[in-house]
C-alpha cells in the first residue's frame, strides 16, 4: 500500500518534505501540490519528475479523494486553517512547526480533532527523532539514573540575523526544547522564569544575547535552559538529566577525534541542518508508517498546543522579569 | 523503476537483506527467492508478503527474464559458481562475503566479470558505509592529516565459540580491515607477519588469542591490527590513522555518557551486529541505486580479490612465523 | 629562612596541617601548639616529633615572640578572636575556613587587618590552588574564551549524614563556590535566588536537596549552581564557564580510562578529601612562602567577608523564595 | 635530618636538580657541587644562595666525609666512574640516565654494588614517579584489567633537531619506555623487532622517523611502541595495556576542555619538558628520603642494565631488520 500525499506550501520545507517522500523514504507518493506561488508548486514536480497534480488552492487539495495525507508546509499563519481543512475531511495531516501561530489556533485543532474522534494530526517536531534523543529517552525510561530531578541544557546558535529579536529566541529556538523536554519527562510545565546575563558583545540591538529560561514541572523538576544565538563556536545542542541516581546527558554529534596542531578534538557543527538532518527522515516516515497504521504516534496536537502555551508565558516571563504560570489542562486520554 | 531482485540462499543474512529491501529501501523489489532448503525461501516469502515466486535452484532464479539483480547470500562454496553465472547472464550481483572460498575462485569471478565488459559485482563487505569509517575516509582524503603514515587497529569480540579455530581470525575477522584499509589507503598490501602474544585464559584451545596481524603497503605504510575475539569486555573496533600531520581515529559508536556508581562512562556494545548495522541498509541501498544507474561504486570483485589474497599470505603468515609476501597485481583500469 | 608556626586548634585539620608543614612543606616548623584539648596538642607533637612547646590557650601562643606565623584550625566560633588577636601582635595567620561564623566578625577582622595597615591574613579557601582551577583561571585570564558571561556549575556529594540541613548546603558547601568564583571572574555578587527541584528520595527529612542557587554578579555574568548533596554517585564539582568567544571546563580529576565489562569510563571519586588533596599542600605552602616574603597574595580577609555577607543573602533567599541583594562594598585598595 | 648532598655536574640537569633540593624538596640540602667547568658550579652556587663548598673533580667531592649522597649529573660517558666511586665510598648516588654508556658498564656499576652488600644507586628514570603511570601500575596490579597481554605504546615528538639521527631514537627517546614497561609488567624482554613505515617528509635525512619498535617479554607478554619524533602536532606519550579482562590507558595530561571555533577540544603538550615536570620533583623527593630511610625503592642499578642491554638489541635489531634477543640473567634478589 503506497499513500497518496498532498503538500500544501512547496517552499524550502514542502520542497525538501516532498523530495524525502520521493527518493529516500518508503510506502509514499507525492501525488498533488499546491503553494501560494504556483510556479514553485510547478518546479518541485518537475525537478522530482512527480506524477502529481497541482491544485490551486490548499482546499482543493485537501478535497482530492485520492489524497490520503496532506503535508502543511506553508507560511504558519495558514497553518490552522488547512490543518483543520484536513481534520474536516478525515485527512491525516503533518504540519510543520508551530501548529498554529496562537494558543488559541492550537486550541481551535484540538478541539476539530477531538470531534473528529481520531488521531489525524502530526506536528513537525524532529528531535524525538533525533537517534541521541532517543538513546537519552530510552535511559530515563528505563529507570537508570533514577527519577529525573533536573535538566540543565543549552540550544546555541554560531549567530544570527539582525531580524532575529528577543522572542524569537523563544518562538524559534527554544520552542525545540519546550517540546522534547515534556516528552522526555512525560510531564508538563508550571512556571517559567527568563534571565538575562550579560549582554555579549556579538548580539545585535534587538535581541538579548544570552537568555537562561528556567522551566518547573508538574513533578518539581527544575529545568535551566541557557539560549545562546550568537555563541560564535558553533551550533550546539546540550542536554544533562540530572536523576536520583545518576546523569545522563544527550550525545555529542558524531565526530573523527583528531590529535593535530597541538590539539586534542572534534569538529563542532555550525549550522543547525546538519545537526537534525537523519532526524527529518525518521520523523517523516514516522508519519509515513502511522498513516499506513492507522496509529499515529509520533508528536500530537496537544504537544503543539503545549509548546505554544509554554512559549507564550516564557515570552511574558521577557517581558515581566516574574516567574510567570504556565496554565494548561492535564493531557486527555484522547492523546495519550 | 523499481529492481527486481532475486535471492539465492534464504538463510539468516538472505532473509534479513531480503526484509530489508522490502521494507526499508526504496527502488527494489524481491520477486524472486530460492535455498537449498525450499521450506526456508517459502518462509521468507510468506513472512514478508512478497509476490515472489520460489526456484528450485540459483541457475534457475538467475535465467528468469524478470529479474534485473541477484543477491548470493547462499552458504561460502557456492558462490563463484552463482556470482559467474549471474555475470554470464548480464545480470548485477550482490554476492556476501566471501566472494569466493579460494583467491582462485574470486580470479575466476574477476576474469568472468572483465570478460563481460561492464562491472556486475559489488562483494558485501559493509564498513565503507559506516558512517564511522566514512568520517575517517574523508578525513584522510581531505589530507587533514597528511599522508598516511601507520595504522594501528584492533578488532575484540568479547567471545567466540569453540569451533572458532585461529585461521578463522583472518577468514571470518580480519577479513573486513583487510577489505577496509586498502579502501581507506587507496593502496594495496605487500606482506604480512602474524606475532602471538601470550594467550588469554579465555580462550579456547584451538585458536591462538590473541594475535597480532602486521601489514606493509605498497606506498610503505604499516599497519597493526590486534585481534583478539576472547577480550570479554565487548565488541570494539578501533582505527587510528597516523599522518605525516596529525591523527585520525574512528569514531567510537554514538553512546550516552552517565555519571553513574562512581564511573564516569559510556556502554559499549557487547554484540557484532548492532556494530555495523545502520551499514547493511546504506551498503544495499547503494547496490540497488547502483543498479538503477547502472553504475555500481561499492566493494567490487577486485576487492574481494585482494581480500582473498591477502587473507591466504596472513594465514600462511601465522603458520610459518615469517614475513608473507603479498603479490596482487595492480588494480586494472576496470576496476578502478 | 624558617618560618616558626604556631598552631591553635590540634584537632583533625589542624592536625593535618601540622603534618603537612612538618613532613611536606619547606621553609618552615611548627614550635608551638596548644588546644581546648591539651592532650591532643601532646598528641600531635609527639605523633610529629615536633620540637614544640603547648600553650595552655592561643593568646598565650600569640604572645610568643618566636612565633611568626599563626594557624588557626580551632573550632569556628573561635576564630575571630584569635585572628584578631594575631593581627593586633603583628603576626602572620592563616585562618580555616569560615574566616568568621557571621559577616560582622569578618568586618572586625577587615578593620583589625587595615587599621594594622599590613596584610596579615590568608583564609583557608583551597580551590585557587587547584591544578585545575588554575587552569581555568588562566584560560579565562588570556582572553580565549572572551568576556565570560555565564557560570553553569556543580557541587555534588555522593551523600550527607542526618544533621547536615539546608542551610549547610550554604555554609559548608556552596561556600567554595562563593569564594571561587570571585576569584575566577574577579566580580563581585549583587543578588542571589533559589529555588528547590524535586527532592531527590535519598535526602534526609529537613535537609531540601537538590537545590539551584543562581547568582548575579556587578557585570552581569550569571551563575547557577547545582548543590546536590545526595547524589549517590559520587563527589563531583563541576564548572563551566561560557564566554563570548568559546567555553572552558574544569577538567575532571586524573584517572585512567577503561575498557571493561561493557563500559568505556573512568572512576569518579566519591570522597572530598581525595579531590582538592594535592591544594591543600599548595595552599599552605603559599602561605609559608608569602610570610617569608612579607607578601601574602592567597585568599584573604576581604574573600572571608565576601563569602560571609553572601552566604548570609543566599540563606536568606532560601528561606524567602525572593531573589535576594548581595551587597557588599567594593573591594578596598589594601585588599587588590 | 638533613640530607647533605654533593652535585657532580652543574650543567642543565644538575643545576635543575640542585635548585629543586633547595627550594622545592624537604629533607635535603646541597653542600657540595663540581663540574668540568667550575665558574658553572660557582654560578650555580650563588644563583641559589648556597652554603656549600666548590670541588675541583668529582673524586674529591665524592670523598668529602660530610657528603651522605651524590647526584651524578655530568656527561653520560662519566657517569660509571663517579657511580662506581661513590659505591665504593659508601655513599649513595642518583645518577641520571643512562647509568652508564655501554652495556658493560652497567654491569660494572651492577657488580660493585654488589659486591658492597648494600643497595646505594637510583637512577634518574622519571615515569615511574609521574601521577599517570603510577595509576596505570596500580589498575594493573589490582587485577583490574587481568593478566596483561599487550601495551600498545606512542612516544611522539613534534620535531628533532638535525643532529638526531635513528640510533637516538632507541637511546634517547625508547629508553624511557624501555625502563617504564620492564616496571609496569614486572617483566623483562627476550627480543626486540624494528620496523620503518614510510618515512615523513619532515624528517631529516638521517633518520628513519617514524619507526615501531616491537618487543616480546619472558611471560609473552607483546608490547608494540611507535617512536616518532616529527609528527608535528605535539609531544605525546601514549599507553595502552590490554588484558584478559579490560583495557586500561594512561591518561592524557589535564588540560581544559574547550569549546571554540567549531572544536571541543584540548591542548596537548609540545614541549617534553613540560609532560613529567612534576615527575622529575617526586623522583628526587624519592630519592632523599630513601637515603634518610636507608632503603632506596627507586629505579635501581638493574634497572639501568636492563636498559642498556634492551637498547643495545632494539640498536642491533634497527640495523639488521631480524627479530634479536635481549638476553639479560634473572634479576638477582639483591634488586628484588
Ligand atoms: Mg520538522
Ligand atoms: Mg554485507
Ligand atoms: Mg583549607
Ligand atoms: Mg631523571
Amino acid at each position: 500500500m503506497t499513500i497518496k500525499i498532498g503538500v500544501i506550501g512547496t517552499g524550502a520545507i514542502g520542497a525538501d518534505h516532498a523530495r524525502r517522500i520521493t527518493n529516500t523514504l518508503v510506502g509514499a507518493e507525492v501525488i498533488a501540490l499546491t503553494d501560494v506561488n504556483l510556479d514553485s508548486a510547478h518546479k518541485v514536480k518537475s525537478d522530482l519528475g512527480l506524477n502529481a497534480e497541482i491544485y490551486p488552492d490548499g482546499h482543493d487539495l485537501i478535497a482530492r479523494s485520492g489524497v490520503d495525507a496532506v503535508l502543511v508546509t506553508c507560511w504558519g499563519a495558514a497553518h490552522e486553517e488547512f490543518v483543520v481543512a484536513a481534520i474536516k475531511a478525515g485527512k491525516y495531516v503533518f504540519c510543520e512547526k508551530p501548529l498554529a501561530t496562537t494558543a488559541q489556533g492550537c486550541r481551535n485543532i484540538v478541539e476539530a480533532e477531538m470531534a473528529s474522534g481520531k488521531r489525524l494530526v502530526q506536528v513537525g517536531f524532529m528531535r524525538p527523532y533525533d537517534s541521541g534523543y532517543k538513546m537519552l529517552k530510552d535511559t530515563i525510561d528505563s529507570g537508570a539514573i533514577g527519577e529525573p530531578l533536573m535538566i540543565h541544557a543549552a540550544h546555541r546558535n554560531a549567530s544570527v540575523p539582525e531580524q532575529y529579536i528577543s522572542p524569537m529566541a523563544i518562538h524559534d529556538t527554544l520552542i525545540h526544547e519546550l517540546d522534547v523536554f515534556r516528552w522526555l519527562l512525560d510531564d508538563d510545565y508550571v512556571s517559567a522564569q527568563v534571565v538575562f546575563p550579560r549582554k555579549t558583545k556579538y548580539a545585535h540591538s534587538k535581541v538579548a544575547d544570552p537568555q537562561i529560561v528556567m522551566l518547573e514541572t508538574k513533578k518539581g523538576t527544575r529545568i535551566d535552559v541557557e539560549v545562546f544565538v550568537n555563541c560564535q563556536y558553533g551550533y550546539d545542542i546540550q542536554c544533562s538529566v540530572v536523576g536520583e541516581e545518576g546523569i545522563a546527558n544527550l550525545p555529542e554529534p558524531q565526530a573523527i577525534v583528531m590529535r593535530k596542531n597541538a590539539n586534542l578534538g572534534q569538529q563542532l557543527l555550525t549550522d543547525w541542518k546538519d545537526r537534525f538532518i537523519d532526524a527529518y527522515d525518521v520523523e517523516l516516515q514516522d508519519f509515513i508508517d502511522g498513516v499506513t497504521n492507522q496509529n499515529l504516534t509520533g508528536p500530537n496536537s496537544w504537544s503543539g498546543l503545549a509548546a505554544a502555551v509554554s512559549a507564550d508565558a516564557c515570552v511574558k516571563a521577557q517581558e515581566s522579569g516574574q516567574i510567570e504560570a504556565i496554565e494548561l489542562p492535564d493531557t486527555p486520554d484522547f492523546y495519550r
